[in-house]
Order: structure tokens, then C-alpha cells, then sequence
């Protein structure tokens, strides 16, 4: 459509000026359809229900929509309106979906986020998801009820550029990558393991998916192993069937990579191809050429790829795990050059994978990735407020947990959307939480005093100003252990400023920060022993969480709560917030 | 103290008239203080939640309260009222709890059945059932929600007789057995399994439990079964070691049954030690000796044992299958006489079984269950109302459901006490369900038209009439397979007039009918192709389900719903009925 334009003024150039009126006149009324007809409403019909499903070849319990796993993949252009009409059909559990990535500008209420922004959704009954996507970009949804995400509710959403807009980078194909791990364990005996003294740990997953298909016990590329693993025999219409990328010989082809993972980070290669970043989280980036993508819970890229190899063979991709020691094989697939057979074996091996423990390599890595200053918005130079989020691993009652700043978030029975719109102050704790933590915290260590407290606290943001978010990683309750934390903001993007070693020092590591072209984000990982440092702008009324994407992590009080502008908010749907303190007040107000 | 009130009222006949006077006043002073006083209000703290359990030696998610399972024994005075303080502590499913076999005269919101007497106990949210126990006898709480009772919700409720009452029989001790039946699978992969198509049944349980415990893969009497189980090797203090029945010799006990299997019809027997009926359903029974006891799924009797054997041994108390094929060893436990060691083997094998398939022998023993006339009303001798229900094996596009009349229930989001009471007519069903079958069905074949229909139709009764209800059994899906069905009641405890062969008929069954000394209980079976005839009267204002009490039968939609003298309930707390329709209604109202 825009290269149409563009010949189209061309040739006005070159002609009479009533001609040019008309034309002219011709243009703008093109224009001006095109855009309300390109502006659509798309409607999904959605059941979420428990399944029998094979992710890695295994028969599990498995949350679905429409009976399938993962689920339908939403597909729309920048503008459209989503509609999701939601039918519960689990037979005793709640539910509630986030358009992880989506803004919700002006629909906080459709965040998708239990106790936050809506009621459960209950068994038999139906709600509807209302909301624009208002950005080109690859996204992804997935439950925020209790551990839903781990039990395998999720799904794409991939949002195109408007009708007659284009994306900065060419491409001629595009394959859709969702990443995700997978226990056989139960999320219900996760819970209880997790909450439980003694703590008892989810372990490692079993297997990692791609597109919700893995390998378990097997291995599609076990005669390149060490390891005695057999080799996979997999019927090609199984669950567990992998993925296979069809590819032309000589043409690029863009990857979207989203990672829903519960736990693991991961690194994705392609054995003989470079990949050239181009997306980070729905926001454009300068293009970078890396030989393989790291990517943590929350995350998503695009990436290029060209099939510029010998086309009569296969490739290997593979996702290997990092952060932690892993106990978890590659998830495989095959990038598959036409007119080979899908399943013919690649012969090389597949690509080494960094270290586990190789943080170096992760940090040069998430260093390159830096905003496309001509497609992306410059933070604002001086921040209003400036909050500093200590990442512990305490105790409670000698229950294990983490906390920020010494709290660990447990979520109220009525949604904050509510009680703060109609200001129920019995609804959650009202005292404000802690800007920062002590001076003397000795990041490097355990915590001297490892007891933390419960809290349902809310950072209230003024509405339209500039905050600073210094998360502070530091030593867990073992000596010599910090974790990777991948945080991610409900409602918003972030300018990621940079990432720094140690404790953040105004004095020494402000001057360090990168206010030319710091990449626009919704997730943002701390490194062991490390800070990153976040701005943005309160510009989106509402009430966001903002919390470690690793699913046992928030289940063990990760997040904090940020609210903005709450009283703006118009029109909150009765049925959102029909339930706790707020389900007699709706009728009323 | 009866009997001190007795040798009190034989002192005062021998005594002067002032005297009398004087002693007289003190007697009516010491009853109407010890009634005052015996009259208890009995507060109980529970928290719901998932617990890791080994019920069977082996560890599973199991519903527990408290941390523990089975739940803890309630234990009152009849008279008494129990409040239960609940705390929903699962993590993403609701809950109710239903007191089964406790009739909740005037507190009908405090039946605990999910969709009928109340909304469903959201997660992180409290509920207080308040409730009378009017009536001793042994009784027992579980789950109504979902498969919830499946999971182990439940536990033992257990009522004597008021202060200064006394039992119409004589005992030295009481144990307290509650019995069940467990899986490996959970209850939410058993539920999608009952709930796809292709079905899938759950199969037979892994063990039986006593109490709650049980052994799998290993038998405690090992040596004397023709398998090749191996002996338990149980530590004093496991989860699942058996919970030994500690006897002096030459006592009389009481043996308190109750049976809240999901699926199992069980025989109960302890060898060379005979058994007196005297207690079924919380009613008392004419004395009959028994060898051993056939126990259906939401029944439960006392038993009279002395301890007259060789005291230098000890016994087998075993537990095995009834109704269908089992492939589940028996439950075991170990009658120990004073001072033996507890889990000292007993030398002789545990009690021969009757035959699964034996129905002859459930018969007899069922048929041997009669009211002690002394302390039963008598049914009326005639009934206003006679409903026939069928009950078929259905399909229902092309899913395996269970029909009555061929109506497979499913239950509306408002429950019916809410919908019911404020007359909201787009709740459920408004047509009245079918009072009979047709007169052409024959019951020992299949179906010739399989195909039911859902519905949630209400079988309104008139207030204080007298009801009739014929239980036909028939022929279900498969050629020659009809199943026992143990029907339940809430609200009520019915007459059992009789049971009988074939398709009921009034002509040559009435006449049949025991309107003399029949039992009063909450739960009768329907044999294999056999009718059973119950009558109540609709004395208890409320909405009350009347449901196979098979938990997976249940799921598939066998029961129906009975509602009587709706327009008299006053007072439903708000809190019951907040929720679907009726959210918004009750502040109002």
C-alpha cells in the first residue's frame, strides 16, 4: 500500500496543479477509507478447559482453549480491536488471561490480572476481553491466576503493522516460535511444594517446548549426544511432533521468539545461520547480528534469518537452557530447506550451546540489544522519583520466599482496580512501601536477618511523571547463589537504561546510564549481583504489576504493585470488579 | 445422668410431702440448668488446602484441612450447634462442604452443595456454616464441588446423645471408622477423563482406606493371599500405617461405619467376631446380627462386637470390593486385644468375602436393615405425590452421560436457593421435569435411543405432603450390565418401603410395600434391574439435591433436584447467595 502511495505522488509531481487537486483531494479520501477499513474488530470464541495432551510425548493434564494446546494463536494488525469472549469450562478453578505486552491503554481493566485488574473469572461462567493493540509487535498471552501459566495456558498474539504501514527490515517469510518449559508434576503439587515448610523445590522442568511440542526421554538428535539417549520415534501428526521450519533456499525469513517459560532462561540457535535482532517486545531495535538469542521469561524478538546455506540439507534448531544448571535436554526442531523431506536428520551436530553459566556471554548479549532511535520515543533526561527494589530471598514463619524490600507480595481478595477506584482503604494495606533498603546491605551476602513480612502494600505513582525503577539483585538465603529475575511491567513499556554490576552507586554508575537510545521494553532481567535500571512515564491510569516473570517466583511474592492515575479511570466494567469489598458497591457507582 | 434422675424420683416417693416439694423444685432446677447447660455451641477453625499425603504409602495432592487428612473428626451432642469457620486456602478452586446425612432444619443455606444451597467458598475467602445437629448418629462432612470429595475432603461428624439421654443399647468403647476409596490419578485428570469423548473411566481405585490409610503395592497379610503381594513394611508413625482397633477382652464396642467412597460398594468383616446392626444413617436400626457388612457409598451403620475370642491373638479386620469386578486388594487392619502387640499378625486369614458379583447376599443383608420401632416415626400411609425416576446410562452428543427420566443433570451458575427464592426465572430450567418413564422401557436392555438431553429443572414438591419416589434401575449402555446406584437425599431422611426385582409395578408391588417397621435413612441402593421405593414428607424448607452418590456418576449428571417451601425461608445470609444472578440482589432483598 505504501510503495503505492509513493509511485502515486510521483507522478502528481509531474502534472497539472488542478490535476493535483484532484489527485490530491483522490489521496486523502484513499487514505481515509483505507484507514477505517483497515481498523477492524476481530472476534475469538474461546473455551479454557482442562486436557489430555502430549507436549513432550507424555500424556498430561493440560490447560487448553478450545480443546487445543497451546492455544489459538491471536493474529491482528496495529489498530484492530481484540475481542475475546471467554467461557470458563474448568470444573473448580478460577481464571483470568493477560495480554502479556498489550498496554491496555484505557482498558485496565481487560490486564488480565486476578486480584489486580478483575475477578476471577468462576467456573461456567463467561467474560469478555475488550482491548486495541495499538502496536505492531510480538506478544503473547497467557493465565495470571495462581500458577495457570506453568499448567500450559498460553498462546501467540502476533500484531502486523497497520494496513499500508511497513516494518523497518524486509522479509519474505515469518515462522512463530513460543517457548516454554514443561514438568510432569502437577502446578497443583508445585504449589504446595513451594508453599510448604519444608520448601520443596519444582526442580528442573522435564522438558522445554517449542511451539508446545517437545521430547521427553528421547532425543531427535541422539547420535550427536554424549549421553545415552535414544533416538526419538515420533509419528508425524503426534502432540509432540515437532515444529518444523520450511524454508526457501535464499530468502529471509523472520523469526518471532516469545518466551512463556515458568522458569528457565534459554538460548536459541540455528546451527550455520546468524540471526539479526530487529524486535524486542513489540519495539523496534537496531538491527544486530548475534550467532544465537538469549531469552528470559517474558521476553520476545524478532529476528532474521536468511537461508543462505547448502539447501540440501537440514539444520538443527535448538534451545538450550541457561541461568541454571540444567537437567533438561535441547528442545530440537529443524529448519527444513525445501525440497528436502521435513524429517530428514541434519547431518552437523547441533550448535554448541554457551555455558549455563556463562554470564558474560548473557551480558554482551543483552548489551547489544539498543533502540532504533528513528522508530522509538527518547526517555525523558530527569526523573521524578526514583524507587530502589531490593530482590531478597527471605523467610516467613520459616517458609522460604522472596521479597522486595523486605515484603513479599500476597494479592487481596478484592482487586486493587476496584477497592482504589471506589477507596476502600480495608481492602489492602494501606501503608506506603519502602522506597529503597538500607545503605549498609551487604548485597553479596545472605541476609543477616532473613525474616521479611506479608504485604498487600501499592506504590501510588503520581499521573504523568517520569519514575525510576534501580532493581537490586543480591545473595539468596544460600551463600554464593543469586538468580537470574526477569521483571516485567503490566501497562506499560520501560526505557532500560543499563545494567551494572553490583550495588547501584548514584555516585559512580548514573553517569553510566544510556539516555541516547536505551532499548523500550516490558521485560527486563537482573543479572547475579547486579542492578538494571528502568524509567518510565505514568501516562496509562490503572493498577500494574511489576514482577519477576518466573512463575514460582511471583507464586513466592515477587512483584510489587504500582497504581497511576487510578481516579481517571472511567467505566470499569461492573463484571471486572463484581466480587470481595467491591461486588455490591458496582451497582451504584 | 438419666439413671441418677431415676434413683432421684424413687427417694422423693418415700419422702414427707414438703420434702417433695422442696426436692421436686431442685429436680425441675437441675434439669433446666443441665439442658441449658448441655446445649453446646461448638466452634471449629478450619483451613482447606492441598496437602502432599501418602494416604496409600504412596505421596499424592490430597484436599486437607488443617494440614491433615482426613479431616478432623467433628464430635458434638445432639442438640448442639456447630460453627465451622472455613478458610478456602487452594490456591485457585473454590470449595463448599456438605454435612451429609445432617438434615439442616431452617439453616437450608448450610448444606454446602456448590450451585444448589450456596455460591461456591472462593479462594483467599472465608465462610461460617452454622448448623444445628439435632439427631445423634454417625455422620460425616465432604466436599460437594467438582470431585472434591475424590480429592479427600472430608472427614468423620459424629453426634451422641444429649446430655442425660441414652442409647437404646449398651456399649464399652466406639471406634470410628471412616472408609473410602483412593487413585493415583487426580482428581482433575479423572474429571476430563469422565468428561471427554472418547470417555475414559477412572478405573478401580489403587487402594481402600480406613481412616485414611491404606497400603499399596504390599499387603499386611502377605502369607495368606495366593497373589504375589508382598509384606508391608510400615513404620508405627506413617501416614498409612493402619489405624489399629486397641480392645480390652470381654467388652462390647461400637463400630461407627461410614463409607464416602467415590466409587466402591464395600463388605466389612472381622474374623470369628459377629456384628449387631443397631445404627444405619444416623437412625436406629431393630438389633440383627450379621456376619459381616455390605456398605454403600454414602451410608454408614453402627456395629456391637464383643471381645469374646481368644484374647492371646489378635484379628483381621478387612475391607473388600463389592458390585464390581475388583482390581483392588483388600484394606486391612488389625482388631488388637489387651495387651498384644498392635501390629502382631493375626495367625488366621483374614475373613472370606462374599463374591463381588454375589448380589443375592447384598440383598439379604440389605433387606435385614428394619427400623427399631420404638424410636422411628412411621411413615404416612399414603402418599400425595409419586415420582418415577429412571435411571439410564445416556448419550449426549456423543458423550457417556448418566440420565434420570433422561435429563443428565448439569447445575446453573445462580445457585437454586438464590434463584429460587427471589423467583428469577432465567436461572435454570423452568419445565418441570418428567414424574415418570414411559411404559413401554424395557429396562434389561440397552437403550434403543440412547440420547439424553442436559437439564437443570427443579422438581418442585408441595409443603408438607407426603412424597413418594421410585427408583427404577435399567439396563445401562452395554448389553447385560446394570450397576448398583446408591441414592442420597439431603434435607431428609426417607422411609426405604422396599426394594424389588425387575420394573416396579403397582399392581403386583405395592402390596409389597413396608409401611410397618421400614428404615429411616439418608441413602438407599438400587440393585442391578431392580426398583427401590422411598417416601418422605416435605417438611424442611429448601432447595436439596437427591444424587447418586458415585462421585463420578454424579459428574455424568445422576440427580435431580428437589425444592419445597422456598417461599417460607427467611433469613439466607447474603453472603450464601452472592453470586451469578443473585450478586447483586441480596443487599436489596
Amino acid at each position: 500500500m505504501r510503495s503505492s502511495n509513493i509511485s502515486m505522488i510521483s507522478t502528481i509531481l509531474s502534472m497539472s496543479p488542478l490535476n493535483v487537486l484532484v489527485r490530491c483531494l483522490f489521496l486523502i479520501f484513499c487514505c481515509l477509507t483505507t484507514s477505517a477499513l483497515a481498523a477492524k474488530t476481530r472476534h475469538f470464541r474461546w473455551d479454557v478447559g482442562n486436557i489430555l495432551w502430549s507436549p513432550d510425548c507424555v500424556e498430561n493434564l493440560v490447560m487448553g482453549i478450545n480443546g487445543q494446546f497451546p492455544g489459538p494463536t491471536i493474529r491482528a494488525r496495529s489498530g484492530d480491536t481484540i475481542v475475546v469472549h471467554l467461557h470458563n469450562k474448568l470444573h473448580t478453578e478460577g481464571l483470568v488471561i493477560h495480554w502479556h505486552g498489550i498496554r491496555q491503554l484505557g482498558t485496565p481493566w481487560a490486564d488480565g490480572t486476578a486480584s489486580i485488574s478483575q475477578c476471577v473469572i468462576k467456573p461456567n461462567e463467561n467474560f469478555v476481553y475488550r482491548f486495541k493493540v495499538d502496536k505492531a509487535g510480538t506478544y503473547f498471552y497467557h493465565g495470571h491466576y495462581g500458577m495457570q501459566r506453568s499448567a500450559g495456558l498460553y498462546g501467540s498474539l502476533i500484531v502486523d503493522v497497520a494496513e499500508g504501514e511497513k516494518e523497518p527490515f524486509h522479509y519474505d517469510g515469518e515462522f512463530n516460535l513460543l517457548l516454554s518449559d514443561w514438568w510432569h508434576q502437577s502446578v497443583h503439587e508445585q504449589e504446595v511444594g513451594l508453599s510448604s515448610n519444608p520448601f520443596r523445590w519444582i526442580g528442573e522442568p522435564q522438558s522445554v517446548l517449542i511451539n508446545g511440542r517437545g521430547q521427553y526421554n528421547c532425543s531427535l538428535a541422539a547420535h550427536f549426544s554424549n549421553s545415552t539417549s535414544k533416538l526419538c520415534k515420533i509419528k508425524g501428526d503426534a502432540q509432540c511432533s515437532p515444529h518444523v521450519l520450511r524454508v526457501l533456499p535464499n530468502k529471509t525469513y523472520r523469526l518471532r521468539i516469545a518466551s512463556t517459560t515458568s522458569l528457565n532462561s534459554l538460548n536459541l540457535a540455528i546451527v550455520n545461520h546468524k540471526m539479526v535482532l530487529v524486535e524486542a517486545d513489540g519495539n523496534y531495535i537496531d538491527p544486530v547480528a548475534v550467532e544465537n538469542v538469549d531469552i528470559y521469561s517474558g521476553e520476545s524478538y524478532s529476528v532474521l534469518i536468511t537461508t543462505d546455506q547448502n539447501p540440501s540439507m537440514n539444520y538443527w534448531v535448538s534451545l538450550s537452557v541457561r541461568g541454571r544448571k540444567p537437567n533438561t535436554p535441547p528442545g530440537l526442531t529443524i529448519l527444513n530447506y525445501h525440497s528436502n523431506a521435513p524429517f530428514k536428520l541434519p547431518i552437523s551436530p547441533p550448535s554448541k550451546s554457551p555455558l549455563w553459566n556463562n554470564y558474560t556471554h548473557s551480558k554482551i548479549f543483552t548489551n547489544k540489544i539498543l533502540a532504533l532511535e528513528s522508530k522509538t520515543s527518547k526517555p525523558p533526561t530527569r526523573f521524578n522519583r526514583r524507587i530502589y527494589l531490593l530482590n531478597t530471598q527471605t523467610k516467613i514463619n520459616g517458609f522460604i520466599k522472596w521479597s522486595i524490600n523486605n515484603i513479599s507480595l500476597v494479592l487481596p481478595s478484592t482487586p486493587y482496580l476496584g477497592s482504589m477506584k471506589h477507596n476502600l482503604k480495608g481492602a489492602f494495606d494501606q501503608i506506603s512501601p519502602p522506597e529503597t533498603f538500607s545503605n549498609n546491605y551487604d548485597i553479596l551476602k545472605p541476609p543477616v536477618n532473613p525474616n521479611s513480612t506479608y504485604g498487600s502494600s501499592v506504590y501510588v505513582l503520581e499521573y504523568n511523571t517520569t519514575i525510576d525503577i534501580i532493581l537490586q539483585n543480591a545473595n539468596a538465603l544460600a551463600s554464593n547463589v543469586s538468580e537470574i529475575h526477569p521483571w516485567h511491567l503490566h501497562g506499560h513499556d520501560f526505557w532500560v537504561l543499563g545494567y551494572g554490576e553490583g550495588k547501584f552507586s548514584e555516585k559512580n554508575d548514573e553517569k553510566k546510564l544510556n539516555l541516547k537510545n536505551p532499548p523500550y521494553r516490558n521485560t527486563a532481567v537482573i543479572f547475579p549481583y547486579g542492578w538494571t535500571a528502568l524509567r518510565f512515564v505514568t501516562d496509562n491510569p490503572g493498577v500494574w504489576p511489576f514482577h519477576c516473570h518466573i512463575e514460582p517466583h511471583l507464586h513466592m511474592g515477587m512483584g510489587v504493585i504500582f497504581a497511576e492515575g487510578v481516579n481517571r479511570i472511567k467505566n470499569i466494567p461492573d463484571v471486572a470488579v463484581n466480587c470481595g469489598l467491591t461486588a455490591n458497591l458496582t451497582k451504584n457507582t
